[in-house]
């Protein structure tokens, strides 16, 4: 592990209660589900279930370590209640761009506020360590985003939707939130940048994801697959127990103070992407090329990009292990198991 | 004027009602003057006087077009009230980076609700057009700050203290919140972004303008003034009645959804600047060199950079009046006059 960064308190999950915030979700059960098997002394799963699914947490309901709690955000008394005792958090709840253009006040809400309310819980609450889910938004959307998107890479908008501007602004704020937390209040933090996560429990709300199962759907159906430009874009996904994993890397680190991006082995062109679940239907269709109408905010709203993750392994010690090949075979297995158009 | 630019509606001030946000402040009052100058029929100065003073817009109070209302961009009822019948509004109220690092949940609350407020009024008052006061801080902060900071820019934040951040990123998405009413609700607005006002009624938050208040503070106790860096450093600063001209000169014209800088005729370097104060005050005192300790927020947060204001020429058909030298004068003898430590 890295000794260039700043070390504050680490998690012995054994001796732990960790919340998770937003957990009635795909990266919040996948986290629960690693947490528990890690031996993780209790796991409180906190959702308000207004997007989260009692579906997703089905599984950890009878468990004698889960505890699940319905709670807002947006109240600050039932936040500090819910982190009395509390050693490690995991706050993912999120709206995302799409939530950004239909709702946006909730957006800034549950973003913002929401962000303040758990830290400032936390703080009271002397938990240990707050591991914050950012994104690669923080680097942007539009013409500018193209190469490797490094930590210290600057935010780009030019040419992008005001709903994915604000979704990446949102985060920048968040992850700040917690920088003002450490130095005014000693509450240590990691923030891991998602880039899009997809795989099993795969919801309908995140736009990049999204377009995996919408393709599977079309190809189903019978339909050419769509695909907006000629295809050589390229996209980074990271399959959702990669990012689980980070989630619990990170709360067992001593690494405070820093943010570092969580992707998948590599990055994927949208031609290869389709191709790979046309193999996966084993069908012979041809893609046909079709660009979004401007302002779309999904697959297309970036460039071409690859995100790398090595600061991650030096910081905790982390790499991902699922290459998109297994991830797309994982996620489509579920999809096909749970056929709910 | 450009014809390269979106255009909606524009005012005729003299049959016009224009409401400023925030009015009870240095850019509010001098904006507020020029609008009257210009025979607009009724100017509104709406303030909660939290930070707002009276005196900055006690020349105002019996002045027959303008009418003063107390309300906060809280409560969203009064600024419904505040609005009806308002043709342009200009929208200044804002926590700065100071804000940010003392009181983060009023800033949040006036920098995002606040202004989500304000535009909603507007859109339910069929407000004609907003002008959206924004910031170069929208740039960012840190190390990558240095060149021409032209609109298209991305926003740096590597090296910058948590506050600052909070700032640009609450600016940024401010504007997005102006494009999101204009392609919802079908609100025109202009994104002016100032760079960093001074002038009479200069008050004692904006962290660099204040620099120069400071330096004739220390001079005329007979201290040298204190320079931090080495003087090289190039900042660029706008006196207020340009900024006032401009956002006259928003409201009037036809040019809607775009954002311009506006910054005074040319950059000035600390060491410059110190001497134009050492000048004005006619002393022989030589700068002291002294770095500011890391996360100070103040003159130094950026780098060296010049701001281009040509786009704001093209786009509305204004330019900066008021060279640095003059307004340094301006400003110490209204700093003169008013002699309250």
């Amino acid at each position: 592990m890295g000794t260039n960064y700043k070390t504050g308190q680490s998690l012995d999950l054994k001796n732990s209660t960790v919340l998770i915030a937003g957990a009635a979700s795909l990266v919040g059960s996948h986290t629960a589900d690693q947490l528990l098997a890690a031996g993780t002394r209790e796991v409180i799963l906190l959702d308000n279930f207004s997007f989260g699914s009692m579906q997703a947490i089905e599984h950890l309901r009878d468990h004698e370590r889960v505890k699940i709690v319905r709670a807002d955000l947006l109240r600050l008394p039932e936040i500090i209640q819910a982190t009395k005792g509390v050693d490690g958090v995991v706050h993912l709840a999120a709206y995302m761009s799409l939530g950004f253009s239909q709702t946006p006040w909730q957006a800034i809400d549950v973003n913002l506020r929401g962000v303040q309310n758990m830290l400032e819980a936390c703080a009271i609450n002397n938990v240990k360590k707050v591991i914050f889910a950012s994104s690669n938004a923080t680097y942007g959307y539009g013409t500018g985003i193209k190469g490797e998107l490094h930590e210290s890479m600057a935010f780009h908008s030019e040419g992008a939707p005001p709903a994915a501007i604000l979704y990446g602004a949102s985060k920048i704020m968040g992850e700040q939130l917690c920088r003002t937390y450490l130095q005014q209040r000693g509450l240590d933090y990691l923030v891991l940048r998602y880039s899009t996560v997809y795989g099993e429990r795969q919801h309908y709300r995140a736009a990049n994801a999204l377009y995996i199962m919408q393709t599977y759907d079309q190809i189903k159906s019978g339909q050419a697959p769509v695909m907006p430009g000629d295809g050589s874009e390229t996209k980074h996904f990271v399959y959702v127990t990669d990012v689980a994993r980070a989630n619990v890397a990170a709360l067992q680190s001593p690494t405070t103070d820093t943010a570092m991006n969580i992707s998948g082995p590599d990055a994927v062109t949208t031609g290869e992407l389709v191709q790979l679940i046309l193999d996966y239907c084993g069908s012979n269709l041809k893609p046909e090329i079709k660009p979004d109408p401007p302002g779309t905010v999904r697959l297309t709203s970036g460039g071409a990009f690859y995100i790398p993750h090595n600061k991650a392994k030096d910081a905790i010690g982390w790499e991902p292990q699922v290459p998109i090949k297994e991830g797309i075979k994982r996620l489509l297995d579920w999809r096909k198991q749970n056929d709910t158009p």
